[in-house]
């Protein structure tokens, strides 16, 4: 068995050679927040010994962030960061990379007039839209990870004892991203080549659509022509590869923008924009969001659906097994880096340009007239469990089983 | 006697109020170290309080610092951080308030080669010249404060032991800003006001020159006509008192930029660069640096005065007396924020716009007309000691003592 101190180093090797895979005289920016020092100052060496030129850290702090909250103005939120996309964009033309450190608290932002909120994420999502078509389209390698805080870890282990809660939760992130294994980088090798004989087989296959069925969901999605699934791990602009998450479990692809007919219904809570949406039942028609309802979050989910007219269709549809070891860990992160990667899902907004053929070097305008959504916006939601039933429906009227009870049918 | 809670909230309270004095409706930018976060959290929610728009928080981490010098290759050093200066200038412009809190290790980069500090401070001193401008002519609000780390503490008390040495700097921190005081802010307007009299007497003397006489000293710096006497208390171009040093002591002017003859030494070491040069002595002629040694940090103090033609003249001189609170303290602080306000010093580098008629409106010709210097640094070294003796030589010849072994001569 593995000390902290190992799986620790073995967690940022992977973010650096398999996450970003950071490239000689490369500039590597990490955001992170400022209780995560010890990870961010590992990834700072291992990303200088893999001959970055220059590594730039963004801390945040979240106690920072909630006071804006609570004491700016309305205006505060009304004005985009223009230096920070700025320098966002700057740094992608240049060829940076972009590594995320996600330990935000869930519900950091619990009883903060939801307006507020949306409106920062509007003029952010609006600012930064150059950036998200970067990353959206590969030209850029980023990979977004997560570290522990205080908070989060409360809210994942609420039972346990204050004092072991981070370390529970730096046990339960080791494990789901192969962190103790022995040799982490040829499991991930091993791993992303297993994901990708999954979406070699859906490309193969050429669904005209899927038909997903499982408790309080009956939803239709129909792909575009050329539309491909994809995993995480992918190939920037410059021919490097990289894996956008870590962990990952998922193959997804594109819906097509206007072909989502029926209801689904959420299976675990979803935190967005500091607060948590929980069982929450979505309806289509036309790929349009035309009726929702939530027990927990109701205005959030309002707020998100009305962020801009992408956001009220799909532009994600994601195939996790039940039997994904993190699902199988039964735990529930209130974190969508990791719930996501133990459930089937679809994201509300905006689509991979990489998901249609040829995608990458596409305008938006003719994505958009092969059924690609557009949106400031792009929030995954979980609707798999073990009652989840998937069949594929072929273009000349077939119907193949994809998942039984939640597992993959081949 | 008030608890260290009361006291750090009345610091916080002394650089929102009287430092950068935040207005409504304004920016504030912190730079600040990730462990000095619960003063951050306490400025962020004053500044908050008194109606900013904004407060953006800028953290560093030392170990992410310190790993660029030991791992990143030499072009890394040699292209300026553009985003940065943009930021900065365009937040200037946009009427920002900025505050610095400074902890840094004072011998943090000691083994790194001289030729990368100097090559990163140059690139830097020329990207941030636009910034630098606005804030030497007073355009923006600007304040320096301290707050102690780890390091920077076990440099100021190596004999104490390690879990006492942050709060022993605590202590001596609020004791030489007046945080300790039961109505700090009042004890602010008075003391700025005592150091606006002596300002007044020596604006009213209009001396030709100054000549300085101390064990190692003896040192002519002619004033430039118009000369004026300021002291750290501000007015900027909106209008707004600010103080730009919590703690100062000093009024200081500028240099007649060719009028500097003889030589001075040092009396307490310099951290510059992260490094510390200590027991030196220059030596002027016409104003130019001509020789100088030094018994520590030799490498260093050339590369400093290597900088640019402007590093190799004064920017300011300054008189603190020996007498001063944090000079009676016998604490060594290795910082110059502290030091400098415990004794008599010059600066290297670029002068002060305010510190000439007229000078903040006008343009880098007129001020070099003027015998204004003008540099990408403006470095301040420590000389005074209670056998400073200073005269004042009127433009008709007669000489007045300013400085009687140390302290005030009047």
């Amino acid at each position: 068995m593995l000390s902290f101190e190992q799986k620790l180093d073995n967690y940022a090797t992977l973010a650096i050679q398999i996450g970003v895979n950071v490239q000689p005289g490369q500039t590597l920016v990490i955001n992170a927040m400022i209780d995560s020092g010890q990870l961010v100052q590992l990834l700072v060496r291992k990303a200088y010994e893999a001959g970055a030129k220059l590594v730039k850290v963004n801390y945040t702090d979240e106690a920072v962030s909630r006071m804006r909250y609570d004491h700016a103005s309305e205006e505060s939120f009304l004005e985009a960061p223009t230096w920070f996309a700025g320098e966002m964009i700057e740094l992608a033309e240049n060829g940076a990379a972009f590594l995320t450190v996600i330990s935000s608290s869930p519900d950091l932002l619990k009883g903060v007039a939801p307006e507020r909120i949306a409106n920062h994420q509007r003029t952010y999502g609006q600012a930064m839209a150059k950036y998200r078509q970067y990353q959206q389209a590969d030209k850029v390698s980023w990979n977004g990870l997560a570290a522990p805080s205080p908070d989060w870890a409360a809210k994942v282990f609420p039972d346990a004892l204050p004092e072991n809660q981070v370390n529970m939760l730096w046990d339960a992130i080791f494990a789901a991203v192969r962190a103790d294994q022995p040799d982490p980088i040829q499991a991930w090798h091993d791993h992303i080549d297993k994901l990708q004989v999954k979406s070699d087989e859906l490309n193969n296959k050429k669904f005209q659509s899927l038909h997903f069925v499982a408790p309080g969901t009956d939803l239709t999605v129909e792909l575009p022509e050329g539309h491909i699934w994809a995993q995480a791990g992918s190939v920037n602009e410059q021919g490097t590869t990289f894996v956008a998450n870590i962990p990952t479990e998922e193959v997804f692809t594109a819906p097509l923008k206007n072909g989502v007919n029926g209801k689904v219904t959420s299976t675990k809570p979803l935190s967005y924009g500091g607060n948590i949406i929980d069982r929450f039942s979505i309806s289509f028609e036309n790929g349009r969001i035309v009726d929702f309802s939530a027990e927990e979050g109701y205005e959030t989910l309002e707020r998100l659906v009305n962020m801009d007219e992408g956001s009220h269709y799909l532009g994600e549809v994601a195939l996790v097994p039940f039997h994904s070891p993190i699902s199988q860990s039964n735990i529930l992160y209130y974190t969508t880096l990791f719930d996501e990667n133990a459930s089937c899902h679809l994201a509300i907004g905006s689509s991979y340009a990489f998901n249609i053929d040829g995608g990458k070097t596409m305008s938006s305008e003719d994505l958009a007239a092969k059924g690609m959504n557009q949106s400031i916006t792009h929030v995954d939601f979980m609707m798999g469990s073990s009652e989840m039933n998937i069949y594929g429906i072929t273009h000349d009227g077939a119907k193949v089983q994809i998942f039984t009870d939640g597992n993959w049918a081949f």
